[in-house]
């Protein structure tokens, strides 16, 4: 069946009308292989997506899919007991790999894995407020995140990575803070920032989680952890099983151990397969070579993609790390039409998302991408997308204004006074109450 | 490795203390096939848990790992787009299976999709407030489920199952009330408890969601709403993938259509091999045969315990549906020892918890768990560890007890009157504030 008859008959029992159908492009993938897409009108596409980045090594690897048709078919999906072989091994693996590593859990989504790290350190410490920076899912309990304030519901304050705010809210709320979370975004902010909020948390005496669902794997070989920022609890998803769903929350041993004090559960946290893909996805990761590769790739693919922006004229700051990068447009309307247009060009992304290449990303992948980028500049230029953008330059204003929306960032010049002072009052609450 | 070397790595690196060593048997489980389970040490075990249930067509069924095989290696694990062939068939063969179902949404574990309803119809109503009974999952919002309470940091009020407290509340709530979940407990309560429940929530135009996580294929073949209790929303989940993490919500089209302004997302859902083994496990149940054969097995099997123990002079109550059965003891302690011996009897169930087998019981596997029973009963009554329990007869009080410890629910005699009066009290709260 074609794309369009499957998205009417979609609309009919299961889609969402923003979610899953304005979103994107109008069409549905019936396979992939490697870095490319087949579509349900038999046309093929790249995918600067990488579903979401979680296809790490690019789709149906095979030593990947082997372990997994082998745990399926010779062994079983799923077994009563929370332990398997294949958990053991995976924990042991990934204490080896994370420094901040002691013991591991293993979770669902990454969304599981960062509600889970909260419970852990509430659990843990005994006290109930967070402090946030980022997206950390879809759960309840942090559905605020766009904009710095108080939560008061979920006693979550979103501090917007500030250092500044960070340090205030560890000083005045002492003794009431359960926990820093923090999603890295290295498009806006170094390994050091990081660093520098891990020692703010270390000196406060308050668990310092990072989240790197995203990052675990795609920042580098073991992600901001392993490019020296300390953390008490890391939380690790995409590319970990390949697209197989499976997060971990690894960290400080007294921590974890908080599981049973916490009330956390689920029953399909047993389930064997993404385990065994994942042994086989650390094995492959292994001598660095693929990250190595990829990583030289990811940042010609940049370097290219600014290029042909300057040389039509179009304001664009390509900014991030080579397997997880984004294009910031002079607006989300031009960036919008952009991939628009190199969707008709046979090329996949998300123009106002993240741009995320995979292992199976080579030459041809990367000369693809640019060629039906540079394409899609032109028409936009032509077609008068552009008008009134191009020219311009990429100010730090536009900067700041993606950051904003995307990761709900404060910069020196926003007055946040105002909720500073809310969080504040509510968190001396909880301090007057113990 | 041996079931007890591999304990021990456990424990330094994933295991805590009591959810994953204390809560089972020291053992390991490395494959299984079939209704049986072979451990670390070599050793075979039948399984009367079927993993919390997962597994209703025993493991390794051939026609749901094919499934999974190709979609594996013939098309792939994940797409970018949240719309793929295999969801929107699903979605067609779920609103065909369920009355109440309109539109199908998809998520990985019961908790999301429980967690995930509970949004839909807040959206939906633009409400707050949860009337809720029984166990939906580990999430944060429901975690106060053992007691008639009111939950004022969640908006949950939790009823324990009490007709008379859920027509009160429904009646001093109107227009505050956002939707009434419940998890039905066919061991305690019938389809028409819970028919009764659904025409009070007609009633009172509040939406009615059924957690059928676990009953939704195990109830029968289209667990509660399939016979015959109205709802707006099922959440359904074990077993519709034989193991593999998948849940639905379906319901009114209405409802589910808040899903945007519910702000639900998650990578993961869109992972396409669970719904290609769902549409096979589907195929295999269309005939109606495998529910028929098992429910017979199944009520057999019932029968036969509660002869074993009569014949024991154990007390004894077992009480469920065919594929979902709990065998009540006089005390938790004497179900722990008749569990841990039929463990040394090759019989792997929880007998304080739910007792679930699959398509894969035939009479083979039924004599070999009614020996085993029969077996651990003598010894335990041998042992001394039913005295003072042993010839007394299983009164109602005692399965009181267990479904207040297990359920949270209320009997008539038991005295809710005060957090009844919060409730009420913290729900007109919301009618002033609006």
């Amino acid at each position: 069946m074609d794309n369009r008859s499957l998205l009417v008959k979609a609309e009919a029992v299961t889609a969402a009308r923003y979610y899953d159908i304005d979103a994107r492009p109008p069409f549905i993938v019936q396979k992939a292989q490697g870095a490319w897409l087949e579509d349900c009108d038999g046309r093929t596409l790249l995918d600067m997506t990488s579903s979401n980045g979680t296809t790490l090594f690019g789709y149906r690897r095979a030593e990947i899919d082997k372990a997994i048709e082998e745990q399926v078919t010779q062994r079983g999906l799923m077994f009563p007991t929370t332990l398997s072989p294949q958990r053991i091994a995976l924990a042991e693996r990934l204490v080896d790999r994370y420094a901040a590593a002691e013991k591991a859990l293993f979770f669902r989504t990454g969304s599981e894995g960062t509600s889970a790290a909260i419970r852990l350190v509430r659990a843990y410490t005994g006290r109930r407020v967070i402090l946030s920076s980022g997206y950390h899912g879809w759960h309840d309990w942090h559905r605020g995140f766009r904009q710095v304030c108080w939560d008061a519901q979920n006693e979550v304050f979103h501090f917007g990575y500030s250092l500044e705010a960070l340090a205030h809210l560890l000083e005045q709320g002492r003794g009431a803070i359960a926990g820093v979370i923090v999603t890295p975004e290295p498009g806006w902010y170094s390994a050091d920032d990081f660093r520098a909020m891990s020692r703010l948390c270390a000196q406060a005496g308050v668990p310092f989680i990072l989240d790197e669902v995203m990052s675990g794997l795609r920042y580098g070989p073991a992600g901001l952890n392993g490019a020296g920022v300390p953390a008490d609890l890391l939380v690790i998803c995409k590319g970990l099983a390949n697209g197989m769903a499976l997060s971990s929350v690894v960290g400080k041993a007294d921590i974890i151990d908080a599981y049973d004090a916490a009330g956390l559960a689920g029953t399909y946290n047993k389930e064997v397969t993404p385990m065994a893909a994942a042994l086989t996805a650390l094995d492959l990761l292994e001598d660095g070579t693929l990250h190595r590769s990829a990583q030289a790739i990811g940042t010609a693919l940049m370097n290219e993609l600014q290029q042909q922006a300057d040389e039509a004229g179009i304001p664009l700051w390509v900014t991030g790390a080579p397997l997880m990068f984004k294009t910031v447009f002079g607006s989300e309307a031009l960036g919008d039409a952009v991939g628009q247009a190199c969707f008709e060009h046979g090329l996949f992304l998300e123009c106002n998302g993240t741009h995320m290449i995979n292992f199976a990303f080579g030459e041809r992948e990367k000369d693809h991408a640019v060629a039906a980028f540079a394409q899609a500049l032109r028409e936009v230029v032509v077609s008068g997308a552009a008008d009134g953008l191009v020219g311009t330059r990429i100010v730090s204003e536009q900067r700041k204004a993606y950051a904003r929306r995307a990761l709900g960032a404060v910069f020196e010049d926003d007055d946040i006074d105002v909720p500073m002072a809310h969080g504040v009052a509510a968190i001396k609450k909880y301090l007057h109450a113990s």
